[in-house]
């Protein structure tokens, strides 16, 4: 089952308490497709660089599998540039630059090649890129799922509601699903936000891992209890590539497979936040993978005795 | 096998946005005693009110199984008397009235008929009086588990490390964990706290849930995400109360039976922030409970297939 994923590749800058970084590859378009990568092989992204964007990591790219064609590679154009400080809690940070180059124009064509998608993840891009894609595709895919931003929330809201009004699972944090339903209560903003659309929601809580709502079901997966979190960036994207490149390889939208694609996703995104950027995504095994998923299954199993 | 329980029997009043109270029956022990009532019944209390307490709360305490021969009622003297205001996401109060009363100058006497006591839980109180409790008992318990507060950690911390050296259990938020071992890792805290001795640690993150630290095993317990919470006064001393019944009910202090007596204690909590002080913990009845403790299962349900 194909999985197509749109969203930026980019270069990051990035502070932490623990250090900083010159220009590295980043963006959720990256992370995402790197995430699924590892468990599904089917895989195309739809993305736009500039031609100072490294060949080298278009290349790693394609050796795990995705396919770039739908890579556009802008000649004479710089590729999206964020930097960003992290505060002492690495809850919160600052973005200190944001050049959006050849994003600003970004035209999400479709090859022909990736018209028979089943699977679609829209990471965080504006809504209305992200609903040119649903348009675009002549049959619409078996799931298709999205990231958003409070960004959108504060500058384009209608037309971010209309795009989710368009796709399956909605994927945002605990602040932005606050933001966007008006509620504080998670439950009751999963309500609000599932009447716009989106039969599944999935809230991310950073450190305190996340839930996911469908009809009157609530899973939550904690997130793993690390030593240090070395570098939060693309974090959320390691989750939601490892979410839908799970539920790709074993072609299940079912919601007990969603607990699963969730834990698997979780497990990624604790990989990643131990190094700077891709860093540590590069560096796994599908051992480490499994191993790490063992620690997720221990950390929340408990067998009840009766109590009477 | 016998649980004591010591800690402050106390009127509150409390405000949050859903409403506001008169003085009600509040305080650490009372809510500890009668959450580890639905699980354990050879049960004691050491505390003090003043002649101001109701003896028909007292009366109820006894009906649950309650020995309240070390619950000391002082003529003329008034009840401890505690004041506060809940901000609107309910994670964060001010304390508006503080009336130590009968508390300023708390004696907790053992009664005789207490020495044989198995389980041992130590409600917020000053460090000193947390010593003096256990220095009193002439057989060290079975087990012994503490509370405290940020409060003991500004103005007694000396007093406060030396209890703490002394007990199995130390049960403590994510706020108090780190600013009593200054890491703001969960993880990090978790190993210098049980330096200190304990070789058991919770640290409790309100709707996030809690954590069980023991060598190198972590077991998380989701919350269970609610609609609403009312009133969360006392929803930490539930949870430590139906942890502590819940060991001593079946007399087991392994790491595997911790984690279900979590799970007893969280489904306590969440009963508990649905009205104002004690009145839900008053309403539910054991069915309700094993009900709530099913939600908790499948909330964090999961089984794995083999990822290739």
């Amino acid at each position: 089952m194909s999985l197509l994923t749109v969203g930026s590749v980019a270069f990051d800058a990035i502070e932490t308490p623990f250090g900083k970084t010159d220009k590295i590859i980043g963006g959720a378009g990256t992370f995402i497709a790197l995430a699924s990568s590892f468990f599904h092989k089917n895989q195309k992204i739809v993305a736009v660089v500039g031609d100072d964007f490294p060949i080298s990591m278009i290349d790693i790219l394609r050796e795990r599998g995705i396919d770039t064609e739908g890579l556009q590679v802008k000649k004479g154009e710089k590729t999206f540039f964020w930097s960003g400080r992290y505060h002492n809690d690495m809850n919160s940070r600052d973005t200190l630059i944001t050049e959006l180059n050849v994003l600003e124009h970004f035209d999400p064509i479709i090859p022909p090649s990736y018209q028979e998608t089943a699977f679609l993840m829209l990471g965080n891009l504006s809504p209305q890129v992200q609903k040119l894609v649903i348009d675009r595709l002549d049959n619409r895919p078996k799931l298709v799922a999205m990231d958003t931003m409070n960004f959108w929330m504060d500058i384009a809201l209608d037309a971010l509601k209309e795009t989710i009004s368009m796709v399956d699972v909605l994927i945002i944090n605990d602040e932005e699903a606050r933001q966007l339903s008006g509620e504080y209560s998670l439950v009751k903003a999963s309500k609000a936000i599932r009447n716009l659309g989106p039969k599944y929601l999935i809230i991310k809580k950073g450190e305190h891992g996340a839930l996911l709502f469908h009809g009157d079901d609530i899973f939550f997966a904690p997130a793993l209890p690390l030593e240090d979190v070395f570098d939060p960036t693309g974090a959320g994207d390691t989750f939601a590539g490892g979410f839908m490149g799970y539920l790709a390889a074993t072609n299940d939208v079912s919601f007990e497979n969603m607990k699963r694609a969730i834990i698997a996703g979780s497990a990624l995104a604790s990989f990643c936040v131990e190094k700077f950027g891709t860093e540590r995504l590069l560096e796994i095994s599908h051992d480490d993978i499994d191993e790490r998923i063992r620690q997720f299954e221990m950390l929340t199993d408990f067998s009840m005795l009766k109590t009477t």
